[in-house]
């Protein structure tokens, strides 16, 4: 199935190259207007320059804009793909896109090619980006569009449908209807599925749902995915503090934004800046992970330090190296699972409902569970392998001291910077890892000191 | 915003309790009827055992079935529910559900129970359940609904406007409408948004889309989700190798898709086999933690016996112990960023584009830059700081090689788990941490130990 499309898709895409080179506009545009967006973004982003400037001359700015909302590359070539266009061309596609994706693009040019675009293109297009371009990055303001469908609730169906099929081509859904009063403030809404099964004379006074369900523009872009994924909703209204109808958010946005923080804990919990850009070299990969190797190069060499203090100890009994890694690692491990528990609890909303102190609580019990169980194992198989009863002791006492720190801390770094208002995915695994280590070593060589005679 | 909802939500289920326990089946029906089937939810579930069976006398088994597809228990939670009901009213109310709701919840349940409630229940429902049941998990057909409108291509926009007013009330989505011929094979699609902005006496042949993507019911629901995505569809047709359809998959079901194959990876890296239940109490926290944890100590024990046979080296020369843990925790942490950016990359078919030996010379790359630029660093902090010179020496070569082959294999352990079609997310992070560990202490005690006369 998915080879056929493959194989399906290389053989239009040789039709359509074939057609370029051949300065076919006929035959290109034949084949090309009736592949799906996304499709045609593929085609546009495998072209090289030379190409592009050509398919320019094939395409409208409106259908251009259909395949420059799709693309997505990194922020530099945003600007060198648009400036490969004439001025105006490249104006006239951003104000034919739909708000939001305009002001995404609009985003990642700098300030004075943004201005440059704005003062082209034309001004009711432009005075409508204006406004979305104040939101702050991550908001709802931030993400949502100005194309939406809104009606009075003094009318009949018959009328909302006419309004309904006018705007169709340039709303973004136009599967719900959002009802405004005078002054343009939310107060009912209604999808087209009430506005079909209704009789054409019904008002939609009658008919509209009026505990609408509206997001404020200052809302953080992760609570409305939430909000959306928990009401299975194709879009959510977003209002300004007195209710005015600003916009729309729409469903694909909103997986996109799931998908985006989705991979931003799952990049952090791993230490790297960003797992989901494919890096083009060594030179781009190295550069995304080396940041966070230093940091923890430092933090390990601070750890080496603190071991470096318990020289004596260890000329004396140099087997005491011998389990460094075992204790530095389970605890390392055991912080990582209490982290991402809380971390995902924190970003799915599910801790909100919980005490913070029940969790720690609940928290040091796991600690003490596991830590009492790894500990006596350790302690036995040390006993009964090497036959080192003191050692055995030593090595367990540490595993359940260190695993019961190690689960707290993983709990209470999160919550912490989740209380400070930093983002709690930051305490990231590998820093976690390197505190426990630090942690589990002093723990460790603590109690070895402090029992040194049962040793030697 | 969110505290007044919250508010509000509360006065409203301070009505609900009051009207349950008047028995009051009027006020309560009035408040109740006119939430949204989500909140409806969160209602049942904050209710005891003996409220829950005074509303089932309140709701029909219909208006009941809105509220038991939005649930989302543990497993044996579903069966202890179902049973506070009447058989048959439970049998109603799951035929009542959308198809691939009514299947989620019978996988929940054992045999026996499934097999009575599809016995119970009216034969065409019990049919088109029967039908999904036989799916495998994680595949299109078991989380897609039959509940789709299709019509014929030689029909006019007027008479599939009358059709899809008659099935809306049934269908899971109407914005969809997909052609068939009179073999049920899907040979075209048109959205709502089009049949309305057509003219009432056009044929659908003239304006179906006929290049309809379809996905097959044995393909994996992660592939699925990722289409969706990226083609920004509301719903995608499911169809069988003779491209007879099926049924369909609606965006709802794809966010939940891909919230679940997100948390699960992140799982995964964290090793913890479910971040998302939240923990009741240490019990259950530790029961998931626990399985993990054992298999990393004996994988950390195996390490302390390695470095145990270097335990001469070690007494003579004690403050190569000190070293352990960074070299350590630095191959760990580097494997885990290949790691991941490998298994993001196959989950989301990134890979796929390029070649594997590209990958992995360009990991061999970063391994390269990493550890040089880490070694150089220790190298010197060690020379300057330690005025060690050979102890810098080793330690920085150590880090240099141990970067590059934990570099290496964190990239190819998913490569090679993903061709032996293995989920490539097991190989989590403290699996290749704990792996890592015993590759770079083998490096260094196997460096240090050659060159033991320059140290002492």
């Amino acid at each position: 199935m998915s080879e056929n499309t493959k194989e399906l898709e290389r053989s239009a895409f040789e039709k359509l190259e074939a057609a370029l080179k051949n300065n076919d506009i006929d035959a290109f545009r034949s084949e090309f207007m009736d592949m799906h967006p996304y499709d045609q973004t593929q085609f546009f982003l495998k072209m090289d320059k030379d190409d592009r400037r050509e398919l320019y001359h094939f395409l409208s700015p409106d259908e251009m804009s259909e395949i420059f909302q799709n693309i997505e590359v990194e922020e530099e070539d945003y600007q060198d793909i648009l400036e490969e266009m004439n001025p105006k061309y490249a104006a006239d596609m951003i104000s034919s896109m739909y708000t939001d994706d305009a002001v995404d693009v609009l985003n990642e040019l700098d300030k004075d090619h943004v201005a440059s675009y704005l003062t082209i293109m034309d001004e009711e297009a432009a005075d409508e980006i204006k406004e979305l371009l104040h939101y702050e990055e991550y908001t709802a303001g931030s993400i949502m569009t100005t194309e939406f469908i809104s009606i009075a609730a003094n009318q009949t169906v018959r009328s909302a449908m006419y309004i309904l099929k006018k705007e169709a081509p340039n709303a973004e859904t136009i599967y719900y209807v959002y009802v405004v009063d005078d002054e343009k403030r939310l107060v009912g809404v209604i999808s087209l599925r009430d506005l079909i099964i209704s009789d054409d004379d019904t008002m939609i006074s009658e008919i509209m749902y009026t505990r609408v369900m509206a997001v404020s523009a200052a809302e953080d872009q992760e609570q409305v995915a939430k909000k959306m994924k928990d009401y299975d909703f194709l879009a959510v209204p977003v209002v300004d503090f007195q209710r005015h109808l600003l916009g729309i958010i729409t469903v694909d946005d909103i997986i996109d934004v799931l998908d985006e923080e989705a991979s931003d804990d799952y990049s952090k919990l791993a230490g790297v800046s960003d797992v989901d850009t494919l890096d083009k070299n060594p030179f781009s990969a190295a550069k995304k992970r080396l940041p966070w190797l230093i940091v923890l190069l430092f933090l390990g060499m601070f750890t080496a330090s603190l071991i470096g203090r318990f020289e004596e100890t260890l000329s004396k009994v140099a087997i005491l190296a011998v389990f460094i890694p075992l204790i530095g690692g389970m605890s390392g491990n055991t912080g990582t699972q209490a982290l991402a528990v809380v971390v995902r609890g924190i970003a799915t909303g599910d801790l909100e409902r919980e005490s913070k102190w029940k969790l720690l609580l609940r928290e040091l019990g796991t600690g003490l569970i596991t830590g009492t169980t790894c500990g006596i194992i350790v302690m036995l198989v040390v006993y009964l392998w090497q036959g080192e009863f003191f050692l055995g002791i030593l090595v367990g006492i540490s595993i359940l001291a260190s695993l019961i720190v190690a689960t707290l801390a993983g709990a209470l770094v999160p919550l912490l910077m989740h209380r400070l208002k930093i983002d709690p995915a930051v305490a990231s695994g590998p820093f976690i890892t390197t505190i426990n280590d630090i942690i589990s070593i002093l723990i460790y060589f603590g109690i070895a000191t402090a029992f040194m005679s049962k040793l030697t």
